[in-house]
């Protein structure tokens, strides 16, 4: 390839079953393949902020450590929604996905992605994070979109790419794929000066 | 529709070319029908800033008075990037494309765009500001970028949905949608308030 050419002799692994992610990276015009990495998304009690991402984009490339090869290069990423101190995972019903729109309605939180870039014998992590704010939703909006979109495999209960984030996000500080769950800018850096 | 029914008995029709736009609009989950409308994206040489795609959304918007009826609803929009005082419009060519980007490489500009809402008897138009702060891209960059890409159609010789997007685009602080070429959660509080 003409970009990145520096990454030639990899075999680009993507360690996600997000479909964001998987269209986030394609768009960076590289050649990889997408892997499935099974692990629970738990991380321990004391941890705060941005550590949760990256400790959980570590434990997924833990995960995936015996089927290394010497020309693997795995990218995982985690994304969180940090509001008010606490981690908005994903939502487990719609009870818990009104609540989260409702904590997050008129508010700025702050969208947090952790990406390791992983090799045989090397490791890098890093994290983004953007600032989001939404408007005011209506008890209709909130609705609206829980009727008519799929927020459970998204952290913070919604996706900026869909309906909710047209009319409900007012404003972003950062970078918009990284809220989407990859910041492909950054990724994009890290990848290029990888030697 | 039960977003929105304050515009139900309304017609609504997007003016404009734009892929991006029909997309966008599509987002808000309401029906619409697009039109095409045929103006020169000329303003008066005094004009800056704002003025400059809010005079273009009205002009688009009074080339199609003759087409309006009682229950037409028309949106129509325009994008300017505006950097260092000059508007950068579409470039003609691949010369110029270069040197557009080689501007706006490694600095912030602004990109606006202007949306006029339009009723048989009423119109409202708006803009909306956000900042893009680029990468240093490399002539490289910018070569692999016109090689594979088509920056003819868009303000400022970019896509922030495209590639160089996604390897160039560093920041941004406002709205993504607007970068893009429509500030949707702006336009459906417009449209939210119309009666």
């Amino acid at each position: 390839m003409e970009i990145l050419s520096n990454l030639n002799n990899y075999h680009i692994i993507l360690g996600s079953q997000s479909p964001r992610r998987r269209e986030l990276l394609t768009g960076l015009n590289i050649p990889f393949e997408v892997r499935h990495i099974d692990v629970e998304e738990t991380y321990p009690e004391f941890m705060v902020g941005v550590d949760i991402p990256m400790y959980l984009a570590e434990k997924k490339a833990n995960a995936f450590a015996d089927k290394m090869h010497e020309n693997t290069l795995l990218i995982t990423a985690d994304t969180i929604v940090w509001h008010e101190g606490i981690a908005l995972g994903k939502p487990a019903n719609r009870e818990e996905a009104v609540k989260t729109l409702q904590k997050l309605s008129g508010k700025t939180h702050q969208v947090i992605t952790g990406v390791s870039i992983s090799t045989f014998d090397r490791r890098k992590t890093f994290h983004v994070i953007s600032d989001v704010r939404f408007a005011n939703l209506t008890p209709n909006e909130i609705e609206y979109y829980l009727d008519n979109f799929q927020p459970y495999d998204k952290a913070g209960a919604y996706g900026v790419q869909e309906w909710i984030g047209f009319v409900g996000v007012e404003h972003i500080n950062g970078s918009y794929y990284n809220v989407m769950g990859l910041p492909v800018q950054r990724l994009y850096n890290e990848l290029k000066r990888w030697k």
